[in-house]
């Protein structure tokens, strides 16, 4: 058991939890609890820790966690230094550093007719995790992210639910280019905006459809809202002067769905 | 100006600020803010106050707040002070403390056809104040509240970005007795359920509709769940369990807001 906070791997665990820059570099992430430690993949998995008392819960017991942990090699921890790499107050007791996803815009692309979120200059941890999870349970095919939060940030993680071990996210450092690219493609990207001219509910988006959604505060930067092909409103009553970019995110790609499902 | 954080008012504010059974005592709650602050009806306003910095910063400046400010009376307090009040680490430097809201279910009902959220047990305050914000974005008539966490709560005041002020809620003691009322003014009451039979989008929302939301992690009680005359599905895509308690709220009411819109 380790009980030292200076061991190597459990500063370099402290590290990866704290800093993006620590993430890239080891090109790895961190996940928590029990739900997570049992959805992800197997092949992803670098590092599990246990807790000493989630350690010892399992003692004598079956079930897919203990199932799970025979198939891999974990380390169980002092719950002092369980504490210091847990991002949560009250932790589960169980950790997973796992191997950071790079993928293709083309992986996004896949679908007859995709259905995209394209997020800008989100800085909220736990809405970017949140539009992850509600992006796949309307059935989007990816999310492209540019300028955003970390996505491996651990609030953001937790906030996916799981969704970020199946949601395919492309991190475009060329916005314009990338935009170019659906297009091409034959995907129309709207424009949540509030000038939008057209309301959300009277386009087709059983086509392939991207939806841009901009930063929480300031929305989307004029030069990307000027790279959509539509600028599209979700009306709003009494005096409410916007949404929650996360809301936004999910009522346009649930009225995707919607309209996918009945023209189905 | 007030430097002592020993100040009586001062300390009636930070319990103001902590405390919910303050607040229920004091039938007082706290908004902070510019923006709070403008939007803030006069009547309602018992106490105002402002940072030393941010008062400098209004000197021989002329606008929406200076006006404001002049039909009222305003304590100011040094930064050290405001701090202590404030619920943020880098408050704006104004904050009112206004007189409650009690509405009567009957104010909630005005409408021919209400369009109403049930919120049980919710206990995130920030996703309840954007279940406001959201709400009055759909245009619903009101809010009913059973066993979440207060309305009041500082977060929850700042998430509704101002809808606190405009959207009626009632705090129901007895929720079955408030669901019978309901039903008993022709309004169908909908639960958004796991094991809904009906998926959401095949329900006619025109007439008058509640939608009973339950508890983040646990959903609706199941007593609760037995008294809506419809459970209803928000079809999950992918291996998504469930969808923030705050996601469902605006998928429905705006599908709501939709059929109103379109069938008018």
């Amino acid at each position: 058991m380790i009980t030292s906070p200076g061991n190597a791997k459990i500063k370099e665990a402290v590290r990866l939890r704290q800093r993006a820059k620590a993430r890239r570099e080891a090109d790895a992430f961190i996940t928590e609890g029990v739900r997570m430690f049992l959805e992800a993949p197997l092949s992803r998995i670098r590092e599990v820790y246990l807790s000493d008392t989630f350690s010892r819960s399992l003692k004598g017991r079956e079930g897919a966690v203990r199932e799970k942990l025979d198939m891999l090699r974990y380390e169980t921890v002092s719950d002092e230094v369980f504490q210091k790499i847990s991002d949560t107050c009250s932790p589960q007791g169980i950790l997973c550093v796992l191997q950071a996803y790079h993928y293709e815009l083309e992986e996004l692309l896949k679908g007859e007719a995709p259905l995209l979120l394209i997020l800008e200059d989100i800085q909220d941890p736990g809405n970017l995790g949140t539009m992850l999870r509600t992006g796949e349970g309307a059935g989007i095919d990816g999310v492209i992210l540019s300028g955003t939060v970390d996505p491996y940030n651990p609030k953001t993680i937790r906030g996916t639910m799981g969704s970020v071990y199946r949601v395919p996210f492309y991190i475009a450092e060329d916005l314009p280019d990338t935009i170019r690219r659906l297009r091409e493609r034959g995907i129309c990207v709207y424009a949540a905006h509030l000038q939008g001219g057209r309301l959300y509910d009277d386009c087709d988006y059983t086509r392939g459809s991207a939806f841009l959604i901009g930063n929480e505060g300031n929305g989307l930067r004029r030069e990307t809202a000027k790279l959509a092909d539509l600028y599209i409103k979700i009306p709003m009553a009494g005096a409410v002067e916007s949404l929650n970019a996360g809301t936004a995110a999910a009522i346009l790609t649930y009225e995707a769905a919607r309209q996918r499902r009945n023209a189905g």
